[in-house]
């Protein structure tokens, strides 16, 4: 935890002012700031904001840094799942290897904290987790990581893989992944009683991948917000993608984004270019956490993406339709503060007593930089200096 | 028209080879060509394709490189419309200045042909026409740049753009535009009458904003492509977005996608991130030509968008959800020598006799550069060479 003296920066857009920085925490937000012995930094007139937010990716799929895959498919959700599964040991996709890559370049390009989903399945064991637990440890002090035990193969269909769960948990996993309890598990009861009591036994929070499609997914989203309720589990349960928020009739989505907001359960969002996504207007005006995230890179899955969340602001803009000024500092905040929230990580903000996660970003205004494809030219966590002008200040294998 | 010796480039991703250049074309692609006394320049393996064609966009609109304009709207087409037309002379948005920031970072991106629409309105006459007229001559020989008299604000609900449209294809504009005949026009078979006989008058082709939804755009469709065939006017007919394609059973959109290749009407989408689109593979298959294009480039409309063909290519394949290598090549053929074709610009191939407009790209194949956000190498134009190493060889103003 350092000290340093953040001079001559715009927080969040407003007037120049330093940021005195005790201890890895904000201790003064001003003009003119004197602290003799304190090591300075110029910010140079740049932007600055609370550190990016990962609120949904894939640390142990990507591709990135090796040579070109050819081997992407077409085909159902199915297909896709299995080719990975298939192609990881052949392909040599090493998770501690990529897993680092990845995170470093979200460090360079700004993040401060990332919530990863890792595969836990019965052809891997733990083995993926491993990878990425050791990435966790060699990048602490420089990104957080929250880890979800993740059953991309299924749960129920695959016997083993709960156990597989909770001993992932019990090894250093944050929190229970579920995915489709209805469209993959074929039994939405089943998959959801056994995680969230997985969650009860763990003291942890919940995140679902929900690809189901309208009325399915509608039902499958009840199921949920019904065990939130009744197992008090308000606050702690996250739902990522929730396509079908996007598929129903207008009344019916505004009476379940109320009730998600009720229920204080967070959605994240990927902004899928080819999907039809909730949208973040509504959501966050009904006043659900929101967070946003790339989802994978460059994995086998498909070659899009960059690790970089001020790219995928502008892919979740670009999707929603965003236009306006304030609309384009709401979608930042969504990347940013919000986000954090999102993830369960309270008081990301710049303020004084917060911890001094900060990214400074080019441009005139908030709303500039959203759009603006430059690197960035600092970036801090716990008032430690991360990366600089575009690269971080660790090296990936 | 120049000689040229580009050697050790992969032509298409294939192995490596030499292309000779004489008089602008494409004399011979082989390894190993000797050339003595003709300007060499390697090309360091990379990969060789037909110059990108941006085939619909908006020179005159940009703000790009001006300060970031805060004034943007939501609300309704309508809205976007009025304050654009509103906002031009306050911001000081000087069509020749823009769009010459515009083509020339197109051309640094790789671009050898644009399609721009301009607008022509009562209220500005044909002065933007005019500074995009100049750019067109400032930049000869380094981009080819054709111009659509573009009746943004209307064509029958403002009386006397009709006769501008006129003067604008005697003064130097190639293409007569047309705008939502039902939905912005109120008079679908006013619009198209006299647009098809301005395009007669001058001998010119046709190219139709059509953003009408589901059965209303279908009906416009079908005016236009009853028009199309009693003119005998195949081959010369183009509409750009035809979000309608995207919004009808799929055994009607079918039948309108077979009537269209018949007719050989080109289609040209954005890959509008927010609206429903044409799916790029069943136009494809349908044997439609198509070309891809930015659209505006942070404009009074909208903040997004990047001046290159590569980055909307992405956006693009992103939309559409492509994801096999195949279906990247096919999409940058969509953004290079298909889109040519759709453009009215044929036999843009490395192949020999062509004219030797060729960009480079970084990548270990084609599908590898689409995703690869990386400067390109070298760009030539008619064997001159217009960039290099992502910048063009003339400065904007």
């Amino acid at each position: 935890m350092s000290d340093l003296l953040l001079r001559n920066i715009r927080p969040m857009g407003g007037k120049p002012a330093d940021i005195l920085i005790r201890e890895g925490r904000i201790a003064r937000i001003a003009p003119g700031i004197e602290a003799p012995g304190v090591a300075t930094e110029d910010g140079a007139g740049a932007l600055a904001i609370p550190g990016l937010v990962e609120a949904h990716t894939h640390l142990d799929k990507t591709t990135w840094g090796m040579p070109w895959y050819e081997g992407r498919r077409g085909g159902s959700l199915q297909d896709l799942i299995d080719n990975e599964r298939n192609a990881r040991i052949p392909l040599g996709l090493d998770v501690h290897r990529q897993s680092m890559r990845h995170a470093v370049a979200l460090i360079a390009n700004g993040a401060t904290h990332i919530r990863s989903h890792v595969d836990i399945d019965t052809d891997h064991g733990l083995t993926l987790l491993e990878g990425k637990l050791r990435t966790r440890e060699a990048l602490r002090g420089l990104i957080d990581i929250q880890i979800v035990a993740f059953p991309q193969s299924g749960l129920m269909v695959r016997p083993g893989t709960l156990e597989l769960l909770d001993a992932a948990m019990a090894e250093g996993a944050d929190i229970v992944g579920g995915l489709d309890p209805s469209s993959m598990d074929r039994d939405p009861k089943g998959q959801l009683d056994a995680i969230f009591a997985l969650a009860g036994k763990h003291g942890a929070p919940i995140d679902i991948h929900l690809h189901e499609p309208g009325e399915l997914g509608a039902f499958t989203m009840e199921l949920i917000l019904e065990r939130t309720q009744a197992l008090g589990m308000q606050g702690r349960v996250g739902v990522s993608h929730a396509f079908h928020l996007a598929m129903l009739p207008e009344g019916r989505t505004a009476a379940l984004m109320e009730r998600i907001a009720a229920l204080d359960v967070a959605i994240y969002s990927t902004g899928h270019p080819s999907a039809a996504i909730p949208s973040l207007k509504a959501m966050r005006a009904a006043g659900i956490r929101v967070g946003i995230g790339c989802d994978g890179i460059r994995d086998t899955w498909g070659p899009w993406g960059e690790p970089d969340m001020m790219h995928r602001a502008r892919v979740v803009g670009m999707k929603n339709g965003l236009r306006r000024d304030d609309e384009l500092e709401m979608l930042l905040d969504t990347a940013s503060g919000a986000g954090a929230a999102a993830i369960g990580v309270a008081g990301h903000a710049l303020s004084e007593g917060a911890m001094a996660d900060i990214t400074l970003l080019a441009g005139e205004t908030l709303a500039h930089a959203v759009v603006l494809d430059e690197p960035r030219p600092l970036v801090i966590k716990g008032g430690r200096i991360t990366a600089r002008a575009g690269r971080a200040v660790v090296d990936a294998p």
